[in-house]
């Protein structure tokens, strides 16, 4: 999972707007590729060098530019130049820790958001840093490594599947929050999985660690939440905004998609309470346990004690000692150490125990 | 209980609007009945093949379109191309999995709702998806299942009991509401009477399943809030919609549908709060009993360790051990037994130990 | 107590409106009676059937008509009738699980609040609806039994005490209002008294049914905070409405009646505080007790068992055991076990166990 | 400390606004006290009875009047009659337990607040109830005993310290106001210093009785914010208020003081922080402690109990058991003893118990 | 750490605005320190006395004016008469328990916030207090105590780094913020990194002293939301004044230094709710552990006391004891113990003890 505690001391006392790659560098080489299409035409191709897409900045039809890998910074910079972003957005863009957001500029958009994928075999969440700029006919987004994650997409650009070929860029700029959020989803899913498991096992048979276990899942939940609550917040302000780049034939698709954040949003507080419920009944059963264990001590205790006790009596060496003269002695101790265990047992069972 | 994490994974990558059924198939083939009235006729059929139900859409009156069954999406299709439904709402209608709420189109309003039913036989708690179509002159309600929930309804249309003969099409949207929102009430009080009974078990005689019993009611008991919660919003945006679908005359009927949810979900909260302070009673009456079996065992220890220990002295084979030769030292050993019990018995007294 | 999960399922399926009554019906048959007065006159008489009140519709002065008894539904319907109120109105008098609400109307306001009443031989509270509609020149109240919780004010009235008689139809609801809010004051004045009571008993001596004490007491003010929360936005709704029944000159009483709600609201909150303390308490006062039983046990047991050993080692048969033959083999012995509970008594001081 | 819970049951029934002191008699008799000045002179007197002060009532400059002790009903009522306040107002003044507030009046304004004191002996907090009412040009304030603590106030307008003397009435109310906020201060302070002894006593020893000691501070804080909270509003209030008895040099007090209320309640919030961890704090060295008495049990019972039962073996009286024969059997039972003494070490070793 | 609890009592009666240096005097004498500069040049001193900063006021560029120690009280009293600042803002300057806050007065933006160091070999932190003064064409700041904290921000002015030296002071001040917050950061980081390695101290072996220190991290936290929370909403105002000291080129800054602060408080919350998560580990492994202890009890003594019965039988000295005669009686005795323990091996299988 990544770190809860997120940016980097190192960048305390630069400048603001100083372009600083502030994060792990998750590939070797950063990889430009370039989508561009509209109804009829389509074309993709990977990039050398990064002005090689400049020349597409005024065709019509929508311009996909996709950067993998953020440890390059010229190309950040030259991108920047070009399209004419802010340098604060340029440092947030390298910054792999900031808050997800969306800003409104004149004449581009700004969204960052933060890409869940799940790793099946360690149960660890790995967190990415999307970042998107909106334009007029154009769409950038920088990611941190290459993945196939946006491969559903391309895919339907390529097939021409859906609506999205003959739609504007702020569609293709929410086809791809749609497809982060639905990555929430299928993770929350997989928790829900593990949990219910865990409850089972809870009732059944409560080991050790499985508070251990729960508390894990806890920081995986309280991690989904500081990724996708600034989402709700960022949409709502998307869905709001007024630019001129959103049209209008967008809008109830980014409402339909501030209402699966909310859903998402709901899942992870019923999350929550599940697992303080877990916790809670993880900790009856290991006083109810204990409280088994104690009956058995107590009753164990309570009957034997008092017998060696009778025994030690006899036990002992005194020259008079009338009892140990009588022919049945010995039977009648034995006689009497029934009676009292009977007693014992009635008891026991009065208070329940038995 | 339906998961309280929702919707299916296998959705993930398509393209947004795109038809697919997500949900268990609960029916084998959807069914199509109509009901159409007026504050004088009245008429109700049951449908073979949907396009019969087009020609109804001009006719004056009020026409109810009901399909129970959501997996023969061709049918949803016509449905929607037919009375210009947004390829997003059928996307909603076939996802069983979300949030209650309301739309608000020009010319007709959406609205989802969960239908909560309960089964007596294993005391689970069942949610259904309603899905509602608000037209100028017609309600097109979608069900997962084919059910009698809405029969006191139709039953009222059939034989002009109350008002709702002589109402537009809101206010049997509003009926509709109305009677999923009373089953929340129904099972509610199924709850709270749960809920009473194990509070006297609780105090009369906690077990170990207590507090299993305590966490499935709680996870109701969140899945109904969860339910129920985003319905608030929802009635509040239908009630100041301003659409000139809302007649006038049905706001006080929505304003007092809306009191009704606030009063469901106060009833959860108290519900909430009633359960974790059975919790706190069950953990208590754990830790009492748990006190009771200590100073048992304590007394039983306390009592007759010191004894055998006496008994012990007595029982060693010293050649010269003066006590072991006196006439009444088996007697003096009892008398000092009996002091030594009766002193632990006043110590014990004054602890309120017994 | 009420229940805290109110509405009756009995309802579900009925058509909204219809007029059905909804409670126990704790009077056998409903009283009618009128209170009308001005300035100067007064008069007062019981109706024996609801007709005659109508004449007094439009009489100067003020008409206060109080109906105890809400299950002759025809009353309820006549009145309604003849005043013009809502359909769903009446049916909010006659279903007694309302929750506190105000509704403004033109020509009318309709009220709903909680009568909280005390019954000092069970400590149980008892809680009644009590409707009320404010119109021109009249106050209609409707309570579910008679009873003489409004004998005070009717003594005002008769008696011309205060500025009741000079003012108009809005300061009598204002009256009746206060007066209900009063009685949460007497009620949380006994429930602190409990509170402190109980607070005493738990740090002198804590009893097994300490908690089960305090979970009622829970309930109660649980109950208390459902039946006064709503008043709360509901006595704002009032002041603020700018209706034409409210006059100005009532306005401040609204005012301070609003501040008292609120005081009654903090107290809640605060109980329900001091009873969360109380359980913390009560809780580890239970692990104290426990932890100084499992000393005392310790203690016996660390002393005793060796010492018991010892003697044990003694008591062995074999031929050739040294010690048995010494002629001070004894006191040796007990010199031995001395110095043994000597250190052990040094070593539990050092623990501070004693 | 004062009573949590408020206002008297003894009030039930009366007409609002009639004049009735509740609270407790502080003082025998009322003591009137006025203070007059303007930038250049000053006169201070002690009034006999409440009519003399009525001259001052159109004098320029400000006039300060205090009544201390609020039994004497006709003061506050030929005071409330010449300076034309409400009625509600003057029942608000001798109801000694409102809650903290500001009216605003067209030609006076009404300040309730709770003035906090603390007794150094028993460590107990007092709480007294001071009004003020603020007009043109004079500020009467009410408090239920008389006290020194506007001495300080009182020495600064003698000694022309400060901006006082030049400013109008409302600066006189806002000094009063601020005074009694630092009274908050100087308690926190108090409090402050008992929870950090506290803290430490509970780490180095803890005692049963903390927890009482935890619950009584948390009573003593929860009291406090009851008394403080709402002046926050009412602050507020006074601040954005726009009456004209407030001028606009005063609002950059106003809002100083509004931001010390603010610290005062950021200030209680983590007090109640602290003090529930501490009570994490006291249960877990509870459970700590618990757990080391019951290792030491558990090593003395596991290596003694075997033993002993060792010595049983050779303490019985069979006619043939070889091994008493032997000559070195005492001392091989003593070297197999060690032996299982040693074994067992190693296992509380490995177990980290020693 | 800094007490949470500020104020200094020592204030309580004095006149408002009266210039009181409140807190601990941390430097010897005050040091004033100037730097003055323009896109092209740049100039530095350290004033022996305050009056000859004063001829700066008019001239171009910018001018920061730092003052470091706060306890000369006519050095801060001569700058606010020469830059007529209100004596309240001085008296705030001097006060150094202030909460963070951002007034906007006509001529200039009066700012204070918690500047956060931490102390590497206590792990302690310190908190001193920073205001601001923005004006025109300066910044003066005041420090508590001389530091370095702002030396990279010197630097770069002195390099001509970044774009601070073609910018306005609202730029500069804004420099400061971002920078303290910066060490927000900087000490969450430090806090993230004990809270895991605590994590897992605790699963792998679990400290009495564990509980400290989660508490005493818990301070630190509480003690850092004390002091950003307050600044959240200072920016909020800051970005939102309007002010024409806030330059449009800056809002972006502005704006961003606003998100980092919400980061700094998402982190804190988390934080809290890991710290709570943790202690639920704790408490939870601290039952885990007396469990064990209990099970190695009860075993031990459920599988001793009954064997040293059967010896305690044999070993009593009955004259008639059949048993005793037998030859075999030795070993069937063994054999029986043997068979015993057998028994008991299999229970505590089947309870799944072992």
């Amino acid at each position: 999972m990544s770190k809860l505690n997120s940016k980097a001391s190192s960048q305390i006392g630069k400048p603001p707007g100083s372009l600083i790659f502030v994060g792990k560098k998750k590939i070797e080489k950063s990889r430009i590729s370039v989508l561009s299409y509209n109804e009829k035409t389509f074309e993709e191709k990977e990039l050398k060098n990064v002005e090689e897409c400049f020349k597409l900045k005024n065709t019509s039809g929508v311009t996909w530019l996709n950067v993998d890998g953020l440890h390059e910074i010229d190309i950040i910079e030259k991108i920047g130049k070009h399209y004419g972003i802010h340098p604060l957005t340029l440092e947030d863009i390298l910054n792999t820790s900031q808050r997800p957001k969306v800003e409104i500029f004149e004449d581009h958009i700004f969204i960052i958001m933060k890409m869940i994928t799940f790793n099946e075999k360690n149960c660890k969440i790995f967190s990415e840093q999307v970042s998107i700029i909106l334009g007029k006919n154009f769409v950038i987004s920088f990611q941190e490594r290459p993945g196939d994650i946006f491969d559903p997409l391309r895919e339907r650009i390529r097939k021409g599947n859906g609506r999205i070929r003959k739609m504007s860029p702020d569609y293709l700029a929410y086809a791809i929050l749609d497809m982060v959020t639905d990555y929430y989803f299928m993770i929350l899913e997989k928790i829900g999985e593990k949990i219910e498991e865990f409850e089972e096992d809870l009732i059944s048979n409560p080991k050790p660690d499985a508070l251990k276990n729960i508390y894990e899942i806890k920081k995986q939940v309280l991690f989904l939440r500081k990724s996708i609550w600034p989402m709700r917040e960022a949409v709502n302000k998307l869905e709001g905004s007024q630019s001129s780049l959103i049209k209008k034939t967008t809008i109830p698709y980014l409402r339909g998609l501030y209402d699966h954040i909310i859903q998402v949003i709901d899942t992870i507080e019923i999350n929550r309470e599940l697992l303080a419920g877990m916790l809670e009944l993880y900790l009856s059963s290991v006083s109810n346990k204990m409280n088994e264990v104690m009956k058995v001590l107590t009753m164990i205790a309570t009957i034997f004690i008092p017998l060696t006790f009778i025994t030690g009596i006899y036990g002992t060496n005194f020259e008079y000692l009338p009892e140990l003269k009588w022919h049945f002695g010995y039977f009648g101790m034995w006689a009497f150490m029934l009676i009292t265990v009977g007693g014992m047992f009635l008891y026991f069972r009065r208070k329940k125990w038995l």
